[in-house]
């Protein structure tokens, strides 16, 4: 997510779905700020946001020519990969030694370009206020990249550093951030047409891609996964029914699942309706003619085309395997720890700078903290069901298509009862293990792989069985990517030549900045959408259930009528959310939303469902950012919650 | 329904939902009228609309006085309630003594004002055109109560009689009716503002109920039937997943059951958001005052409110056992024959006038076919879990409402295992009985109450131990109703005073003229509703799969673009359906809506959502009807299916 300064000491503002992890892990049942919103009066009152770090963009560096240099014409596929791989951790290494700072290497234009992005890493984040969760996720699921929206999805944060300005993790010696620039907050009013912009950090677009790609995604991608993670959400909603503490176990997996379900949803209705694919098709049938009608173009670029099309048919010989080796890892949580522990046990035997990137000695205390994290998520049950699942999936792959490790494991003779058989492998599976137990996890991340397989736990040796599998598959999307790498930048580069240039890069999760106009759409025949909601709209949806049950105190200030200076005449009462015509992506959510003279006016919290397809293409006619209206945060702030320090602190015109 | 005759020769327009019923009797899997259509190109083509009659109407005659001359001051309610009913019963036969009409008498002002309905009754209707079910029914139960709307709701029908003109079930020597007056058609544009009006039979409204009647909607009747109905609906849900025949069998009762609860939900939405029984309680509040300030008031109407709350006191007494027994009712078709075979073994031992109305001889033959028509629906697994569900709730119910033929049967000791007894209570009804076999349940029907007894059938034995409790409930209803019949006209009487006149009566299934202008809405904080839809609406919604499958001749006439004088330059498309102000409610399906003119301009089929709570008052702001556009009609006739002939008919302006 994106945050902003908005004052001279540290304040930070972003999105309550932003900040929800810090005050969910500072919630209980006693003290429920989740639900009840935090304010704290004083700043000695505010609290650690707990595995939470803020970074402040400091230097964009062109680091191409390093990173190519690294490459050598004629290479494999995979050693290329590893040379782009090899160079970006060195880079990155280097950089962070001075300490301060975190560091990664962007790729834009699919290999075209690359920088090394230099943030200064603040690891003391406190909360200062967040409202209940009754406002900042109002509607919740149900309201999901919907329009109209309702929700105050805003928060605030302090960053913290030592007496001296250095990043430090938390400590009451610590003093605000002085941020060298802050921005401002305009409590004007707002009209269809009015310019903003924004900046963020948009995670990834991809409106290059060849139909080969389009194709990927529309045949195979979407609606295999539209399927998997139905049917894997179908067995959790089962295991929920049946156990009320699976339930609440389960939630954040099936909350995380459900919107990606959602977010693929859109996209593959979006890529059918749009017909994308006969698009693209059409493009690349015309850039070929391009490229064709000329004998220096066909030396340049005669065999782009075709080295994509070898890669994707590549790809079929192994898409089925690694699509029901993935059913597995995210199905099943127990058999993603067991690979995990057993991965580990042989990364960690080698050089820092040889291992996978997130084996290295930098992750490893995030690595350990997922173990012990996960802990409250095991729903034995539930995995159990959904590693057969993928069983399934696995023992009717084609015959060239076969994962060695499972045939080897599970012995299906020809004519076995395969049920039976899974039966009997699952039953030794979960109740032979330790990988569940959390002291046997913890002291099995620290073991050797030789001391790791004398245990002899089912689920270790598994992931000993299939690591050759597994292993072959990553090494093959490695030769993937390093084929990406090399031919993708040679194809847009085609298409700059061909379009006469004019191409802006995809987005790429570094900062960026998009503009784009107040205005409500058309969402379908017969409907029309206005820019604006209001609070008599929160109210309008009330149903005392949640996602729709505000808290007593906004309906009280609601039913008093009194708004003071946030009722705004041309809408008849407190708006609440607004939208804009932005380019934006996921990895936007917080960013400052602001008016030409640079003062905020809102947070992007969200993108609406039929503008989703803005991944592959933009469309203005109906692709929208969801805003939250500042004006409604400053009600909340002012009227509802009397949070009178952060107001104070703000710098509002 | 309502339909309307649009040729001198007996052509009928109405709705597809209305006609649905014929048509599906007349499919097959070899011939699927229903999924592809049905257009008879001659007239010799035309099939049967088996149990279909038509009544065209012939007079309307006050017969109150005729009416409470039966009655007697100071009779009790239930002597009023018979007498009433007596004598209805009386007006009704010597009417239709004479043959050719059926008639019937309506009550208007809750007793206030009674008349005879005689309808020439036409027995011969056959089936003319009827639109892919793809069409008719497009969007389903998923678009069903909403806009914006996408369906060409239609059909036609024909009227025959014998050549004298008489009424005659089907014989192939009938001829088309001739009737006296007919409908031509519109073929004209639209726009928001024109005037409409329409004539229909509106089912009924309560818009003069005090406010203890709408204290029991909102604090019981809504509540509790919504609970119910949707616990019902999963059971038979959960039994439709488990075997896809059952699915099949009980999708009819699944269907009409979700739209009972969808409009339920609405109304009990509608009734708090309102806050109507607020307004009811203000609203007698002030009559008492305004009775109370006037001696000869008090006189004549002061014992008015006094009385309804003492009629809703008596009500409190059984209301649980009656909501018990109900849901029974609901819930298990197997007790529901039972109990009807058992109670008409009673009720043909009686003179024909002496009968409860639903067993009177001219009912017989349709109660028959019911017990025939009824086996395609049983499920015996599901019918076993809803009576179950019936019995908890009659085990659970207060001491001073037990039902005592269940506390007979059931021998319920303190301390007895309750499921334990529940299971083999229902093990002995299911295992043992023979009302769900076909034959056994037709002899059934003709037997005499002691021959049936002596089968000893269970569940013929356990209507038998319940019949006391039945009919006792059934008395205290009918009690309750002869008081409301006195009580409330003059409840309506002092309202007439104090508001000094102005009063409409209630929709009661009679013919009603309404009118209404074109008009869009809003139904929500940042939306609103354009009156019309188009044919790109239609593809919009398309997604190849039920109730989104338009029919390929549809899509293909979509793609040409070329939609001849079909195509409506104001809104660029093919007209759809289209909203106005109408004020009316279910059973006006199929009515004629007509231009200044008198000309059909569409038919309306549905109610919006929003406006469903228009049976308790008329919000112009949200109230609309859904009407299909007349020229869909026309271009799905003639550019879809070339339905000449039909054209060639209407008489079109």
């Amino acid at each position: 997510g994106t945050g902003s300064f908005v004052s001279p000491n540290g304040l930070i503002i972003t999105n309550h779905h932003v900040a929800f992890g810090a005050i969910q892990q500072q919630s209980s049942v006693d003290q429920n700020y989740l639900h009840d919103g935090f304010y704290a009066k004083t700043q000695a009152d505010e609290i650690p946001a707990i595995g939470y770090e803020a970074y402040v963009p400091r230097s964009f560096t062109d680091v191409t020519d390093q990173i190519l240099k690294a490459t050598k014409p004629g290479m494999s596929d995979l050693a290329r990969y590893q040379a782009i791989d090899q160079k970006k951790k060195e880079l990155v290494k280097r950089a962070e030694s001075a300490g301060k700072v975190r560091c990664y290497v962007a790729t834009s234009f699919s290999g075209m370009k690359y920088h090394l992005v230099t943030s200064f890493r603040i690891q003391d984040v406190r909360i200062v206020y967040i409202p209940p969760q009754a406002i900042g996720e109002f509607g919740g699921e149900t309201d999901n990249w919907m329009w109209p929206r309702h929700t105050g999805d805003f928060s605030f944060l302090r960053a913290y550093v030592t007496p001296d300005g250095s990043p430090a993790t938390y400590s009451d010696k610590n003093v605000p951030y002085k941020s060298a620039t802050w921005l401002p907050i305009s409590s004007g009013p707002r009209a269809e047409g009015d310019f903003t912009f924004l900046l963020g950090y948009p995670g990834g677009t991809l409106r290059y891609r060849d139909s080969y790609s389009i194709s990927e995604h529309v045949n195979h991608h979407y609606p295999d996964d539209i399927q998997t993670i139905g049917d894997l959400v179908a067995i959790m909603d089962a295991a929920s029914r049946a156990d009320s503490m699976a339930a609440i176990r389960l939630s954040g997996t099936i909350k995380g699942y459900n919107n990606g379900l959602k977010n693929y949803q859109g996209m593959y209705r979006g890529l059918l309706r749009s017909n994308l694919l006969e698009k693209k098709l059409k493009q690349d049938a015309d850039l070929a003619t391009f490229i064709n009608s000329d004998p220096g173009r066909i030396k340049k670029y005669g065999n782009v085309l075709p080295s994509i099309k070898t890669l994707y048919a590549d790809l079929e010989t192994y898409r089925q395997k690694d699509r029901a080796m993935n059913t597995l890892s995210m199905g099943s949580t127990y058999y993603g720890l067991a690979r995990q522990l057993y991965k580990w046990s042989i990364e960690k035997a080698k050089k820092d700078a040889e291992r996978e990137p997130q084996y290295m000695d930098r992750n490893v205390d995030n690595m350990r903290r997922g173990m012990k994290d996960v802990q409250f998520e095991l729903v034995p049950a539930a995995d159990r069901k959904m590693f057969e699942y993928a069983l399934w999936r696995v023992v009717r792959l084609s015959a060239n298509q076969r994962i060695a490790g499972f045939d080897k494991a599970l012995k299906l003779s020809p004519g076995a009862d395969t049920a039976a058989v899974i039966q009997t492998f699952l039953a030794g599976l979960y109740e032979g293990t330790k990988v569940n137990d959390l002291d046997t996890r913890l002291k099995m991340f620290d073991m050797s792989k030789n001391d790791l397989l004398a245990l002899n736990d089912p689920f270790i040796s598994l992931a000993r069985d299939l690591y050759d599998d597994e292993e072959n598959l990553v090494t093959r999307n490695k030769t993937f990517s390093g084929a990406v790498d090399r031919i993708r930048p040679r194809y847009i580069e085609a298409l700059v030549t061909w379009r006469k240039g004019g191409m802006y890069p995809d987005a790429n999760g570094t900062i960026r900045f998009a503009y784009g106009d107040v205005k409500g759409y058309s969402p379908a025949d017969a409907t029309t959408y206005k820019f604006i909601t209001t609070l008599d709209g929160v109210v309008d949806k009330e149903t005392g259930q949640e996602p729709f049950a505000s808290p007593k105190e906004l309906l009280d200030v609601y039913r008093s009528g009194d708004f003071g200076r946030y009722n705004d005449p041309s809408i008849g009462s407190v708006p609440v959310n607004f939208l804009a015509t932005h380019d934006g992506t996921g990895g936007n959510s917080g960013s400052p939303v602001m008016n030409g003279k640079g003062e905020i006016i809102g947070l992007l919290f969200d993108s609406n469902w039929e503008g989703i397809i803005g991944d592959y293409y933009y469309d203005p006619v109906v692709k929208r950012s969801i805003i939250v209206d500042i004006r409604y945060a400053l009600f909340v702030l002012d009227r509802v919650y009397h949070a009178k320090r952060v107001l104070d602190e703000l710098i509002i015109h």
